[in-house]
């Protein structure tokens, strides 16, 4: 009566690739390959692991992440640009690896180790239209951020996506100006966090 | 640096409870306790186990239980009202029992076993307006079950809702004309599931 074998669950997912990567390439494939390894390795693995993130895929120079929170999600997010700026300011020029980065929220599929369904692929447009070293997310990621995290969000209005029916509101995430490296939440406008059920 | 020791998570959020749980008591409490008790005993909790919930808290006539995926929330809410519509064909009008549901999706903090945050409190207010035997649902999960189920969504607009800043956007849910009962999932208008990075 119900497809009970199709197993759903809510889910962050960011989309992290290399910008210009084939030009990299080009230009010095080995220094390429050798740097995005440092990269991941020192920078993305260790933050995405901090912030409960799950590699679901790796592709030559990206990945995709699952997170069970938006806010862990735009925090790893927000960590591994920062650690990008940083070392690229000490790197030569030619050297320098940008990501683009998206993220959004969505009920996907399930299946062995690997996720499935629309909130995947729109995640992955994010990805592709973000500018190099930008966040791109979606609404419903913004919608669960805002009042927990001091970002500057940026509406970037409605983005026609391949493959998918409706157009997606995109927004440019970015840090707040004065806020600390770790993106330290904020009290909630409502006047803090509510048990459950409190007037009940 | 960062918030490590609070841990957050996606969830589907269900709220219910009695419509007019006082006036139900003070005409036969204990036909209608008894009553209540077989309806969640036979009825609810079977339903919330089918679809992966679990059952948060329990106050004296409802209910919040923690989903990990919004479209099983609303499956579940969905067989809950169709279910409680049944019984109450065949129960003398005095001892008719209906549940209001409200479901929001939010970024909550988990504390062992409990689940806190603006999330559980939209949820809260959501089934606390909706009308007896019906599902009220936000925006967040409206933009995840609506195209996977086939449902009927009608948008009541915003309102605001006690101690959140942000006034919500409410819909009510209910199953389309002609769906099954198992509320069967339609094929996804972007042309079915697809891949993770297929086109990467």
């Amino acid at each position: 009566m119900e497809d009970q074998h199709i197993k759903r669950k809510l889910a962050a997912i960011l989309a992290a690739d290399v910008a210009g990567y084939s030009r990299l390439m080009s230009h010095d494939e080995e220094g390429t390959l050798r740097r995005l390894k440092e990269h991941i390795g020192d920078l993305a693995e260790p933050r995405i692991a901090a912030h409960q993130g799950r590699i679901v895929k790796r592709t030559g120079d990206g990945l995709l992440v699952d997170f069970a929170s938006a806010v862990e999600a735009v925090r790893c997010a927000l960590a591994i640009q920062s650690g990008m700026a940083d070392r690229n300011r000490t790197a030569p020029e030619s050297g320098r690896i940008e990501f683009r980065i998206g993220i959004n929220l969505g009920d996907v599929i399930i299946e062995g180790e690997d996720i499935y369904g629309d909130g995947v692929n729109v995640a992955a447009r994010l990805e592709s239209i973000a500018e190099p070293g930008a966040i791109f997310v979606s609404r419903a990621v913004r919608d669960s951020v805002r009042d927990k995290l001091e970002v500057v969000l940026e509406d970037l209005g409605e983005r026609p996506v391949k493959n998918i029916a409706r157009p997606v509101r995109v927004f440019r995430i970015g840090r707040a100006e004065g806020a600390g490296p770790g993106s330290m939440p904020v009290a909630s406008r409502g006047g803090g966090q509510w048990p459950i059920c409190a007037t009940h």
